[in-house]
């Protein structure tokens, strides 16, 4: 699936100045009151538009908090992909992923400033969590429960989130220097394996 | 090893203006120049004190650094302790120890404050690679190539450092839910075992 918010498309002139209105309207309300209770009704009253035109124009409220906040990937479409091969090879599947979406976005990425405000705001941390935890965590959860019948696959997804969350800050904001010259394949099967354990393994302590 | 900024030792009356001058002048210079850059002589010139003073309180760079920061543990009594048992457990050992630290310091870990700038500012980002990288990860890194003789140990605690910066991130600032939630045991079983895979098992991408 395209991101919704390529420009193009055949669009009326009025059209650029709404979406950036709508954009700015999300991007105020998610901030403020976080992701799950910013309702996508609400932004379009702040946007000064009818609620179906948010719709058309972004998809979802995760649609319109994924182009709103630049966030680097649409997990609607990506996790499903990246769960459809199956169990065999899912961590360094996600991995490999990510890693290519990090180091083709350099010190660009969105996701470094998302987790930076995250880290300095609580109210940051809150909309992160609600948006990771319905539009990735949940879904990766589902997908480990369906597919591998693992318990608590809530905690498996967290747990992932916990190894991703720690790569990009040791890796690109502390960068810690071995981590940060290590090359890609060495990194995509060390972590890829933690993930596949974080997923698919034992939650016991033995 | 008691810690050395501890208030219990015989102090003549002007000791307290004294050691609080040399911590702040400490703060300022670290935060500035970084870890490694800043000297205790010139931290001393900073404080209108002899350096030998600042070694008589705080017995080395490192230990000034945790007095300064309140870095919630001293490296140089810490890692050794962890190490000493052998290789069998050291990752449960040093999982158990920093959750257990964790816990105990709640919303006032000191910790997180370092994370937090680190985050945020590039500065305190530097600051903090360089004591986390002289002061644990390659402490951590000797150590293994001496018990484990691993191949690429600096990699080794790069690796263990970006899962509890992970941890740090995703428990204690993102709170994701089912990971604030889970019992201590069960976590120290599961990140236990990364961080044992981190330190002891195979670093190629197969």
């Amino acid at each position: 699936m395209p991101r919704t918010e390529s420009p193009r498309r055949g669009r009326r002139p009025g059209d650029s100045g709404t979406r950036e209105a709508i954009l700015d309207a999300a991007r105020a309300r998610f901030s403020s009151a976080g992701f799950r209770a910013a309702t996508v009704r609400a932004i379009a009253g702040d946007a000064g538009v009818d609620p179906a035109l948010v719709m058309h124009y972004f998809g979802s409220k995760q649609g319109l908090f994924v182009a709103a906040m630049e966030f680097p990937l649409d997990p609607a479409e990506v996790v499903p992909r990246l769960v459809a091969p199956g169990v065999d090879g899912l961590g360094e599947r996600l991995v490999r992923f990510l890693l290519s979406v990090i180091d083709e976005l350099g010190d660009a990425n969105p996701m470094l400033g998302l987790v930076r405000s995250a880290v300095g705001h609580p109210d940051a941390a809150r909309m992160m969590r609600e948006f990771l935890g319905e539009a990735i965590l949940d879904r990766v959860a589902a997908a480990v429960s369906d597919i591998v019948g693992a318990d608590r696959p809530r905690l498996r997804a967290d747990l992932c989130a916990s190894q991703i969350v720690g790569i990009l800050v040791a890796r690109q904001i502390l960068e810690l220097p071995e981590l940060a010259a290590a090359d890609r394949e060495t990194l995509i099967g060390v972590y890829g394996r933690t993930i596949q354990g974080y997923l698919t393994g034992p939650l016991d302590s033995s």
